[in-house]
């Protein structure tokens, strides 16, 4: 039969990433292009503990649970959020099936087709995802290295009125930078004067390389707490890159009434997200040190993203520029203008190696020479071998372009 | 700062279940309203082992997964479906966060607002709001304790051309009551006649009280799939009333094309439900017999329905009327029409008892004088005390009734 879909879906992109992916699956391909954590480091015996004191209680346990989430681990997450400077109320936070729900639902209840929305550039790649899934109007703020440009930023928002702002500001998925604290300030201050929410999305900010205290600036969730003001940040983060993934457990704090909106519209879509896990990540949180934990996983990508970036600081790629990232899970890689990354990745698949062309992460104007390489996934002994190969698929590629170039002469 | 929703924030109704369930949590209360298994027939040591099993093995298990879910449990999944004569491909398959997610990605990828959706009346609570917060226009069908009257589905078809058809055709939540045979192969060839897709939501027909065989109707999805043409029921079910609720994890299973369709949805909406849970239930599947434990809940919920039976059945209740059900966890309770059990439900609380009003069982003309019951939930020592104070509750009402009538004479 002829079935006809919602609208919706003629603005559903499925994910250049996972297709990549399906695509590297199960072969001889080192693949820099998942934004995955590495395997080896996840704290495998401590969260089979935590299940086993979350099943150990009594069995309602495993009757439905609240909308919001299990109150001890919002409770839990919330005085986390608290030592990082962000003062949040546990009821004014929800846990969601990871920060994409996060995302989706603060999307779902607060645009209409049509609405703009202001993003940095490049941006997540599954937000742009979620925003044209809700038909929203994407509309980009320029930025540099140190964020958004507060005189573009306050042009946009006078010209477009926006609703939202989405922002990864702390080791950007996929450009690993980080936003300056003047930056985040005037962020924050001109939403609050043009009377637009923030998403600050935030999944990375702590696997930062940078030990020493005060290394870093606040989140701007922070920052705009600490204004006595009502807060117009939302903020979302996640247990995927600091836990493991597997347990889809993320949160989202903001103004209480738009988290009582949240919760009615994540009521409808799924009663509440899995209750065990939750309860096991409550458990972790008190029989784990999960902040030596992150100490260990950021020293090892630290370390990771040092051997990637002297891998590409040989001669062989002076035409290339990168900045190391101070955390995260990504380099983002440049090359020089007359190469087209989404032309080189079958060159790269073939010689054994993938990675992601940093156009999809674009809503208009893409850099069409740039790449997002992951360091958090693959053996360290496998980066070199993974260069190597990114060399030759460019030789490849450049030699066809110069022979393309001959026919045309 | 004033937050602008998006215009579907005005059609999000809270649950009324939820909001009485939150009234009643913690008091002194016998609640017959929650649609919640029994939790001490909950196999707890059973799940226990099962994340045990699932976290034994490689640390690959935390990783991100796919969007459709765990391949083995789609898999065994799509054999339990096939034992059950509903002959699936796993590939066909998504496992979603409980059947709740599947009805509303179904909805969210088919649905522009003013589409036209049939519905049975009273049909279920969570599904007509999923519904409503795609702005569907919803419409009734006449049915009765058979199911759907097919000369006025036909008239609704015609008139409406509606998209899809939404039915809980075994053990309905909240009637109890289950479509013949007759009714669900009509239903079947009138709506690939009219093109229109069925969602069959299934998550009671397991709880089956007659043991004999072939004592029920095959699901719609069976008789769909053994006509050798294109699939039109889009079938879900859910591990929530067999094994649990807390792991949230259900399954939607149709035409390849919509599911992959839906994959995309569900890849924005949140990347994948949670793995840790799903690799549990398949452990679950491998080592416990979950059809004798559905045996076992079976046997016990049929007692206790049957003891609810009983307590109704005596000299207090003989104006008022019900049918036992043949499964799944619901009494439905006619009172005299002049009853509103809206206005009943405040001195039910008040004698320390709770249920759900009919009312808001219906997309439209709500049956007024009408009351759902589980009887899965309360131990069965308590459900006689339960009628004792829905009868103190109704006299007393009643009283209050007279008295206003007295007053306006």
């Amino acid at each position: 039969m002829k079935i006809h879909y919602a609208e919706m879906t003629n603005h559903l992109g499925s994910s250049a990433v996972r297709d990549i992916l399906k695509v590297t699956q199960g072969k001889d391909i080192i693949s820099l292009a998942g934004g995955l954590p590495a395997e080896e480091l996840f704290p495998l015996e401590a969260v089979r503990d935590a299940y086993d004191r979350a099943l150990a209680g009594s069995a309602s346990s495993l009757q439905y649970g609240l909308t919001e989430g299990y109150a001890p681990l919002r409770e839990a997450v919330a005085a986390r959020l608290g030592r990082q400077g962000i003062s949040v109320q546990a009821g004014d936070m929800l846990l969601t099936t990871g920060s994409q729900q996060a995302i989706d639902l603060f999307c779902k209840v607060l645009l209409n087709p049509g609405d703009k929305v202001l993003v940095e550039a490049p941006t997540y790649l599954a937000a742009l995802q979620v925003l044209n899934s809700y038909r929203a109007d994407i509309v980009t703020v320029d930025n540099d290295e140190e964020g958004m440009l507060p005189e573009h930023l306050e042009e946009q928002l006078k010209l477009h009125r926006p609703k939202v702002l989405y922002a990864v500001p702390t080791f950007n998925n996929p450009s690993g930078s980080s936003w300056s604290r003047e930056r985040r300030e005037r962020t924050v201050e001109l939403c609050r004067r043009y009377n637009v929410l923030i998403l600050e999305d935030n999944p990375y900010g702590e696997i930062a390389f940078d030990e020493a205290p005060g290394a870093y600036p606040p989140a701007m969730a922070a920052i705009d707490r600490s204004s006595g003001e009502e807060p117009c940040v939302v903020y979302t983060g996640t247990f995927s890159k600091i836990v493991a993934p597997a347990l889809r457990t993320g949160w989202i704090t903001g103004p209480s009434e738009l988290i009582g909106v949240i919760a009615k519209a994540k009521q409808a879509a799924d009663l509440h997200s899995s209750a065990i896990d939750q309860r096991a990540l409550y458990e972790l949180l008190q029989h784990f040190d999960i902040e030596a934990h992150i100490r260990i996983i950021s020293r090892e990508y630290h370390s990771r993203m040092k051997l990637l970036a002297g891998e590409l600081s040989t001669a062989r790629w002076k035409a290339a520029s990168f900045r190391e990232p101070r955390g995260g899970m990504f380099l983002w890689l440049e090359l020089p203008s007359g190469i087209n990354t989404s032309r080189l990745l079958p060159y790269a698949v073939e010689q054994g190696v993938a990675f992601v062309p940093g156009e999809v992460f674009y809503a208009a104007n893409p850099l069409k020479n740039a790449m997002r390489l992951n360091f958090t996934h693959t053996p360290p002994e496998l980066l070199p071998a993974a260069v190597r190969r990114l060399e030759a698929a460019l030789e490849n590629y450049e030699r066809t372009l110069a022979r393309a170039a001959d026919t045309l002469v």
